[in-house]
């Protein structure tokens, strides 16, 4: 998917919001668990209930790899069933030498068809390149992320500023706007502001709203660019809004409200 | 497995080789390639062919996953396969928030019975305590990888010392040296005696000898400690030392003749 076709989406919908298909099975409504292919009726039912209201999927492969084969199998039939408007992103937090790399992009962009990759920096150019070199696919950088351990390393003095500074302009001198995107969680509404300034143009996958406590208003407000650059992730709050029957109805209601609020940010299209 | 256990084999048996199981179905001998399970075939026959020779097994993850769910299937099967004298290691470079690196350990320590996983720092410690967690599993963290991208994040200057550093001594407060080992790449000779200094007593997991360039010689005389502490990698200088119909019996010469060059390097029983 080109960055046109993504922005398309946002404006023609009103809304950025991005669902995160964390389905674990021991969270699902006890009436779907003894389906045979559980975690993909479960997917199928949210993507149903919540298209509309958002413009991304985000599949958290290591949902599905705790499951193995059968995780695998659903993962793969998921990401078929989405439509194909949506922006697919596997979250993996991939990242190897250059050899390894180019076979999890295989995995990733070839095997299955998704649209996005997260890739973890931490070795570098060589296990980053390889998933750049995709034509209309995009790799999602790990900036700062939304968790306490971010002050572990991310948050550290490196050179002249935090080393996750300069992960984002290091990296972004890898890539462009059109094929490059960070992870910067909503939990870190303080250093939006300053990460526009060192990433410009580059949309932002954005996790941490919901369960994690990040603030919609507060990252719309600081980081929102002309044709938007925000893709905000929900994953419990939305699939987990529910766990009766009417799970499916209640997640898309959650969804609607996420974007009711998102509409109400976006400028006058680009 | 424990410290103990592991150091037992490496004694008993005179090497400290671990071989990578980097299985691509391009360079695999022709007349394997149409098996109808090619990779845990070819897995099987290098198994039986250098098990003698090694104390330890790296299944390369990426690898897999681009066979999709085969794929899967033939990453079970083979870590099944392997000889329980062996150090299982999933080459997965995971980690991510603390409830999704939960769902990694359960994928790499429950569902699949590794007796080790990568895990890749740059998120920080709830990243990387849910796999420490596990009573005799081990988690190695990426130190100082082999690559060219090494120098782009973990040989910048990070506070006192380099990005690396800081990741040694930070992450090695968080696990203890019967847990816990390191990346440390091969190609990094000239870091390895600082690196002792500062992760004394861990084991390191030693890519890049072989295809990548890295010495036996060196890394062994400056990083082996009294019960050893390291586990030297070969994968493709291993696995396809021949693409003829005799690739596992050139396989398993290849790990002896690392095998014997190991044995005269390690001191006697600690």
């Amino acid at each position: 998917m080109t960055r046109q076709q993504l922005t398309e989406q946002i404006f023609s919908k009103g809304t950025y919001l991005c669902v995160g298909l964390d389905t674990d099975l021991t969270k699902i409504p006890v009436h779907l668990r003894q389906h045979p292919d559980a975690l993909f009726e479960f997917n199928r039912q949210i993507i149903d209930a919540t298209k509309n209201y958002c413009v991304s999927y985000k599949i958290n492969t290591a949902f599905y790899e705790a499951y193995g084969v059968k995780g695998w199998e659903a993962m793969e039939r998921t990401v078929a069933y989405i439509p194909k408007t949506h922006f697919t992103i596997a979250d993996a937090k991939r990242g190897d030498i250059g050899n390894t790399s180019t076979q999890y992009a295989r995995a990733f962009f070839e095997a299955m068809d998704f649209d996005a990759i997260t890739v973890a920096p931490y070795m570098g150019e060589d296990s980053v390149r390889p998933f750049l070199e995709y034509a209309h696919k995009w790799t999602i950088v790990l900036g700062l992320t939304s968790n306490a351990g971010a002050k572990d390393f991310e948050l550290q003095q490196a050179g002249e500023g935090f080393l996750y500074e300069k992960v984002l302009t290091t990296v972004g001198s890898w890539g462009n706007p059109d094929n490059l995107m960070f992870v910067v969680g909503a939990t870190q509404a303080d250093a939006f502001a300053n990460i526009r300034k060192l990433a410009p143009q580059n949309f932002y996958l954005v996790p941490g709203v919901g369960a994690q406590g990040g603030s919609l208003a507060d990252i719309s407000r600081e980081a929102m660019i002309s044709d938007c650059g925000l893709l905000v992730n929900a994953s419990r709050a939305v699939i987990y809004a529910s766990t009766a029957e009417d799970f499916a109805v209640q997640a898309g209601a959650a969804a609607q409200t996420y974007a009711a609020e998102m509409r109400s940010y976006l400028p006058a299209k680009a």
